[in-house]
């Protein structure tokens, strides 16, 4: 028995390749005092780990060449020191990409399997579905009648955010990559429409979609589809900057948004989220969002991708080029 | 006795030319009923004027083609059927690049001239200073200590948000253009400090500057300024987008601010502002700016051009080329 870890063996540039990852075969690690040990099931795959991976200034220190590739995942307790983790709890944490990992139960969650299976936990009721929650409800605020586009919108966010949209009595408007998704976000999550960015007449194809203009943008993926959106908000509309997907693998600083003069003359307001700084109401999440769950009300489509530890490079580049369909998940 | 007038010719490309223009005499007006008769004294000139120039989608309809150009003018009431205004009151309104102007009074505004001159209630207590009045506290909303940098600092916004800044107990930092603006700007108006742009070290010095950081933007500029500063605001930073002049006589859309993958990593509200939109609190800023500027806090600065209505476009150009120093006004 050994713990397959995949380390950060250098700074990616562009798209992460196999060899900046070592990743190897380590002892299974023991518990000290009061830590516990998880085996991982499921490793969560998240757009922002590719700007962890850069030496750059940012919201959390990146992560050190060397170091056990950061990510969030779900698994099992097997043995514990701490008295408030037993084996056999289901926890889900910020636990790399690896098989086992050792924690001291810092930002660690139990998970409830009778309600929603483990990959569920780190997608729509996990971080995503909590950033979606708090980047819509706290940023955007959102108004009943009010016009809701989201882009990525059959993503692990965007697809919470504009099922929570619909509840909040808005129209909620999608923007995803190719008819099959586009199909999933109206019929299985009940959008009220949704626009193919690869069709090739996004302006024209969101205008029909949004005839009365757009009130609040949560807004996964910068570049082209944010300066399309821009340029079709009404007066004192709403931008919950959430991701800028389009240029996470970009070697060179990327354009930014040419249509920027909008936020002036429509006196938008963009802000910046990262779902860490909601740490203390993440419970009020996870019961609203388990509750809709609970009734139908919340839909949520996991791709779990075989492979293990040693598929995770390959894996996680299908985030950046659109390859997954539903919330990307690793399983161990 | 004749009104000249500054119609608009065409549509400019880039910086405006006499040729944008049809400047003619006409026969002085004569107020209907409940209307009044301005004799115009200074013509306010505000960097948003070029923006109206333009057929595109903004916060107020584009100027047309041979209408008499739009701005804020200060003058004399010469001959009035309103109940509201007497000959000889001193107004200031939305008025036009012209000698006399009809008023039926809609956001026109009686001047006290014993407490300032009547450029200066087109310039620091007119609509600048109210821009820089609600644009600071409400969007900003600074707190003692906070560091607040402001672009295009020695012009008419600029200079009362650093000033109401320093009341407030912050840090003011500005961004200037040459030696002379950076030393009246810290010298006269009483900045803790201020950067050149022009001196090629801009990300170093503003950065010298503000050694904690900057915790606010009140951003006139944009382009290569917003892109430097972008790279330097704290967490939960706030920037008060109220111009981009760096881009408004550009022929194609100028390239958007790059950086702004900090306002996601460092969790920046960005929000635009157009002082319209406080048009009912317009008495607040008067008499608070008014006191402040009673009681020698709040300085202001015009540049008052001669040359009347014909040297409208040249004047004009200034505001883009930063020839002016302060408030530019056009005597008539």
């Amino acid at each position: 028995m050994s713990n397959r870890m995949a380390r950060l063996a250098r700074r990616p540039r562009g798209m992460v390749t196999r060899a900046d990852f070592t990743i190897e075969d380590g002892p299974v690690p023991e518990p000290g005092p009061g830590e516990f040990r998880v085996r991982i099931a499921y490793i969560s795959l998240d757009p922002a780990m590719r700007g962890w991976m850069n030496d750059a200034k940012s919201y959390v220190a990146p992560v050190k060449i060397g170091e056990v590739m950061r990510a969030g995942a779900a698994g099992i307790v097997e043995k514990s020191n701490s008295p408030a983790f037993n084996a056999g709890d289901a926890v889900q944490g910020l636990f790399g990409v690896q098989k086992y990992a050792i924690s001291k139960g810092e930002r660690v969650i139990k998970l409830d399997t009778q309600q929603a299976p483990l990959e569920r936990w780190i997608g729509g009721l996990g971080m995503p579905g909590w950033t979606a929650y708090f980047g819509l409800l706290d940023i955007a605020q959102p108004k009943a009648g009010e016009t809701v586009v989201v882009s990525a919108a059959s993503g692990a966010v965007g697809s919470v955010v504009g099922q929570i949209a619909k509840i909040k009595g808005c129209r909620a408007v999608g923007i995803a990559g190719g008819p099959e998704k586009c199909r999933y976000v109206t019929q299985e999550l009940g959008f009220d429409a949704c626009v193919d960015y690869k069709a090739g007449s996004l302006a024209h194809e969101l205008k029909a979609a949004c005839p009365g203009g757009i009130d609040i943008n949560f807004e996964n993926v910068g570049g082209e589809v944010l300066d399309t959106v821009l340029l079709q908000m009404n007066v004192f509309g709403r931008i919950a900057l959430c991701g800028l997907i389009s240029g996470y693998n970009a070697t060179e600083v990327p354009p930014g948004p040419r249509n920027i003069r909008a936020v002036l003359t429509q006196r938008l307001k963009v802000q910046g989220l990262i779902v860490f700084d909601w740490a203390d109401r993440v419970p009020e999440a996870i019961a609203q969002l388990g509750q809709w769950h609970k009734e139908g009300k919340l839909k949520a489509r996991e791709d779990v991708r075989e492979g293990g530890i040693d598929a995770f490079p390959e894996v996680l580049n299908l985030l950046y080029t659109g390859g997954n369909f539903g919330k990307l998940v690793l399983k161990v």
